[in-house]
């Protein structure tokens, strides 16, 4: 294999596959990349096995100027941090590659010579990249991004329960709904999709937040549902992911119907209330208080040994009776700013249940969070 | 004690203070700041025993308008950390600050009530900053900076020598002469003062470092030293620091003064080729070769497992005979970046002798770097 490559275009791939690729991976071949050289292009492929991610690089750009040139096809495996890392540093325009008896990869242009031990291709796993065997839709990047946003930083990050840290995909009657919860908290969000779609899947949240960075600034995102992976694909890429084996815990009965109270605020005015007052929550990390009548607002915290915090949040409209519910921070405020909406309203059942917060002017999605006891 | 006060000015001085404080002092009510409003204004505090910062607020700024308004003088000390946060995140232009039966301070503005327990400032450690006592002089804020910028980088870190943890200052015939040295670099910086002044203090570096970093935007600083410790003043703000004890080692027979070899090259380019090549610096961690010969100058590294790099320098003029010496590839660009000059220049006794790096263009400035044995 041998190739003079342009820098800038080499390193966007290598820094799309590297993304892939751990650190500290207990299958000592995956810390390399792998780069197939074909008539189609250079492919560079980085895994994790949860996680691989193919980018491809052609050979000529949209006007038909060389990114590739003087090269000969052939595969080899390369350390995936080093090789990023001297494409990274490099100065000149155009790097050229060459593969020597398949052991030492040459990295040169005119002021610097790199020597590598390189790994013959074929020490790589198999990795199935085929897109065909499963159910196959598309959907505008945008429209996946906020699906990922608005629901994705609900699920667990914590490995004691798998399940829990999946996005839970389901498409049926037309629609596509994607929930997250840690059990302390959920969000679900709605989408129209072709009604002749049917799936239910669990996807690692981590990864499709993954793809969601990768896609940005691409148009459209495939995506393909089999039975143990899902595979997204967007402008020269391929991410696939395996699924989270388990039942998706039944959600339908934590989102409350009918609530007795409700808290209309202005959004960003509450999430800075609720950052100062969580200065004081010490001694019960990240818990405050919210308490709430027809007449005054307020946002609270309390540390027995600093001090406490009062807020009042103004304007705002409440109905109901007298209320007080304390919280984790972080879960409201990362709710809140889940919904992107200047006004956001809570709706309450009483002071211990799951409450609701969500946009008045879109019905699409709904967070919900569990009160934490105080008493 | 009470006063309201322009929220930014309060936190221009409270983030002046708390450098000093330290989130793990073993002196508890280290942890606050104090604060004493007296007729000239507020004085704010913080310390770590260490070095102690104290900066003021004045009423009025310099267009006569109220800084702080509404007062009755007094002192309090106030959790560092918290009243810094607290201040920062609050939104109002204004802040009230009361302090009710010595205990209990209330910070407010229109939206936000916060009671913090605050402790009586008689619980707090007498700290001597005068000034008057010591060798007094005054250095423009560029200067100051100057010299410590190019020398304190090289003192050590670790506190098994703590001698070589400080920047030595030594003030004789009409020359203030910084040094620093980890044993492995030295740096060293001279600058002309009045010839009078005759003192010698051993400085802790990174505490000259927090010095400058504050007096940044002053325009003089003035500098009184006494047996001790340092005390700076610049602006509103005055910082004392011990001293550390012990002699510092003589240095002046570790600057070679005839040298063999000498090669000058572009400062910014090396620098690039060093950092590009010490990614193959993996068996012996920062270690790379520069190789010399009138025709040829090379910068390289080898890992055994990884592989090789070598990155020719070019231009360069070399003087002497073939050379190849190996250095701690961090020394050698500090020591370059110091320099603040385009070209540099090294100058060489012999493949074990400690070298030294400098500007051509100027004589106050010198950098010395020991080899490392590579066999």
């Amino acid at each position: 294999m041998r190739f003079t490559i342009k820098r800038e275009e080499f390193l966007k791939g290598l820094n799309i596959a590297v993304r892939a690729v751990s650190s500290k991976t207990p299958i000592s071949v995956l810390a390399n990349i792998r780069m197939d050289l074909t008539e189609d292009g250079l492919f560079i492929i980085g895994s994790n096995f949860d996680l691989t991610i193919r980018t491809y690089i052609p050979y000529k750009d949209e006007s038909n100027s060389d990114i590739i040139r003087n090269y000969k096809e052939g595969s080899t495996l390369l350390n995936a941090k080093i090789i990023s890392e001297i494409v990274r540093k490099m100065e000149s325009d155009e790097i050229t590659i060459e593969i020597i008896d398949s052991t030492i990869a040459t990295v040169t242009d005119d002021k610097s010579e790199y020597k590598l031990n390189c790994v013959r291709a074929e020490e790589y796993p198999e990795i199935d990249l085929d897109a065909s065997n499963g159910v196959v839709f598309s959907l505008p990047v945008a429209q996946f991004s906020s699906l990922v946003d608005q629901t994705a930083f609900a699920a667990s990050t914590k490995e004691q329960r798998p399940i829990l840290t999946a996005l839970n995909l389901e498409a049926s009657e037309g629609m596509l709904t994607a929930i997250a919860t840690d059990s302390a908290r959920l969000a679900k969000k709605q989408i129209p999709i072709s009604s002749n779609l049917n799936f239910i899947a669990n996807i690692p949240a981590k990864m499709v937040v993954e793809v969601e960075h990768l896609a940005e600034g691409a148009s459209d995102i495939a995506i393909s549902i089999s039975d143990k992976k899902a595979l997204f694909t967007f402008s020269n890429t391929t991410v696939v992911t395996r699924l989270i084996a388990g039942e998706f815990p039944n959600t339908s009965k934590v989102i409350p119907h009918e609530t007795n109270y409700s808290l209309e605020v202005n959004a960003s005015d509450l999430i800075r209330s609720i950052d100062r007052a969580n200065i004081l929550s010490i001694d019960r990390e990240n818990v405050v208080d919210l308490s709430m009548s027809v007449d005054r607002v307020e946002v609270s915290a309390k540390s027995s040994q600093v001090g406490s915090a009062v807020e009042k949040i103004s304007p705002f409209r409440f109905e109901g009776q007298n209320l007080q519910i304390s919280f984790n921070s972080e879960f409201v405020v990362a709710a809140v700013k889940a919904l992107g909406s200047e006004d956001v309203t809570f709706m309450f059942v009483g002071e211990m249940r799951p409450f609701v917060i969500k946009n008045n002017k879109d019905d699409s999605v709904v967070q919900v969070v569990t009160p934490v006891r105080t008493f």
